[in-house]
């Protein structure tokens, strides 16, 4: 008989929240991808253009973490209109010695929003100004309202500016965040006058198409682009790459395929050779990340295994500790007739 | 709300089981990869060398199948010593549509060995002789045993044999197949002799050099070769391929990579740009598959994902029309904060 523990989105939002355990459990599973024998495949993709879907899949094995998550995640962007959310998806945790499934973690999507803030979070620590005050956050989703408070736990973030598309949609948000954290977040109708000024800019969208102008920068402003996760996506102009001291990647391989880096390879500002740190190095001191005060820095995350790995693993130490969710017996009949 | 069923292996058990239905369903999935706009990623693949383990993830969007399967498939080498069974694993069944999750599949490896069984079959019956009579099997592990069963459900089957390394397993699966079937199944010292006026051979083994010599080969045999899934795995006799007429691929994308075919190509007696028939195009008629009585035809199995997506969908509208499982509420809170 073996047991595999259900944790279901009620479950985890209990049990794992955004706070600094998560931006530390993410951290460090950053610090093992650039100091460790990691094993981290590429991302499988599976479109389904037919119901406008797609689906990916990461894993990673991080030696020191006795489980691997291989993470589902299907965004369906038909879904809105069917009254269902676009994003969804599961994590799998199996045990790294015995490849056994140890859990299901049903949370819907919900553990890939707290580690993919977390990990700017991650970014704002090690890139942004230890002073860095004013945030300016690009869209108005959940990740707007996320990687807002991110911030604020890494940074004495005094006040914030929301752009998007839609200024109802700003409006709403900024109200929103202004009671939460008891700051003044305003709505903005212009990304350039949102981005004026601001010490850290955290670009959230979907957009296909450059939100932010390498015009706009200012010197000693810190930009996370968090949005661009697959070919298509593009949020920043690519001539901020080359203005950029340091650009840091997530996974190098997968912001040249994938991230703001592809659309500067793509355009020839940047050679495909071209190297860049990772925000691990970066973490685990082997290259400085912040090199002066008027340094403009950006960080290109594309999101990756291994913080599916560590925050899913995080979510079932913290599930069995505290007795959470619901264990299913499953019988493995090895001798047994198919 | 959205729920999701939970099936466990005894579940699974219970209502698929390898026949004809099974051997349908999966021939109905070649067909589709040859004829439909299947979308069948390159199989994701994660290596644990500390702990001799490795993790297959296997996925494929098969037209007019209203879900779509993502298999992960561990097989851990260390676990024998441990008590615990090789290979385990689980399937999620999501919704074509929308990407909701629909099942669990806790299968725990049992689905796949009923979906790569029934590819013996399908291959078979599109290859084998139809009077094809006595079968040599080699290897005495669980697709041994239900590559025979396989095998009776397509061709007359009247006697078997059985070769292992391991002559007392290849005796002890002699006797309890005698006794399954009704039919004289023999155990064999020698493969040759096992394979010496053979109708049908099936490999079954995780070997990783050759175990049947081209030189054996008899006019009007067909070899299904379902062992090598991995670069490493290699059961058959390079000089077979060219041998072959036809050599068919389930995919030739993945037999070129993985399967028998990969290693003539690197041995150079085949080219890499070499075009053979995939199992589908057979299956649906666009291709001969036996030509002649004197032919010697094979089969090259690597495993596919839309055999993991068939058979997946199949358990889950049996078990949704029988009742079984277990279902999970699960929210989706999506206006929740992280």
């Amino acid at each position: 008989m073996t047991r595999v523990l259900i944790l279901t989105e009620t479950d985890l939002r209990m049990i794992v929240q955004l706070d600094s355990d998560a931006v530390n459990c993410v951290e460090q599973a950053f610090a093992a991808l650039a100091t460790k024998a990691v094993e981290m495949p590429p991302i499988m993709r599976l479109d389904i253009p037919a119901h406008r879907g797609e689906v990916d899949v990461k894993t990673a094995y991080v030696p020191d973490l006795d489980s691997f998550a291989i993470k589902v995640s299907p965004g369906f962007f038909n879904n809105p209109s069917l009254g269902l959310p676009s994003t969804n998806g599961l994590m799998v945790l199996l045990s790294a010695s015995t490849g056994l499934v140890e859990a299901l973690l049903l949370d819907n999507g919900y553990l890939t929003d707290v580690r993919t803030a977390a990990a700017g979070a991650v970014a704002a620590r090690h890139l942004s100004r230890t002073d860095a005050r004013i945030a300016a956050i690009l869209g108005a989703g959940m990740q707007a309202r996320l990687q807002l408070r991110a911030l604020t736990l890494v940074r004495p973030i005094e006040a914030a500016r929301i752009w998007a598309r839609d200024l109802a949609k700003a409006e709403r948000l900024a109200s929103e965040l202004t009671a939460e954290f008891g700051l003044p977040v305003t709505a903005e109708a212009d990304a350039e006058q949102a981005c004026r000024g601001a010490d850290i800019i955290v670009t959230t969208t979907p957009s296909d198409r450059p939100i932010l102008d390498a015009g706009w920068l200012q010197p000693g402003q810190h930009i996370t682009a968090m949005g661009s996760d697959a070919e298509h996506k593009n949020e920043i102009d690519p001539a901020t790459i080359p203005k950029a001291a340091p650009y840091v990647a997530d996974s190098l391989k997968q912001t040249r395929r994938l991230g703001e880096l592809h659309h500067a390879i793509a355009t020839g500002l940047v050679s495909e050779t071209d190297d860049f740190p990772e925000l691990g190095a970066i973490v685990s001191g082997q290259i400085a990340g912040r090199r002066s005060r008027a340094a403009i820095t950006l960080c290109d995350l594309t999101g990756t295994g291994v913080q599916d790995t560590a925050i899913a693993t995080l979510a079932h130490r913290r599930a069995v500790s505290a007795g959470v969710g619901q264990a299913i017996e499953t019988t493995k009949a090895s001798g047994d007739q198919a």
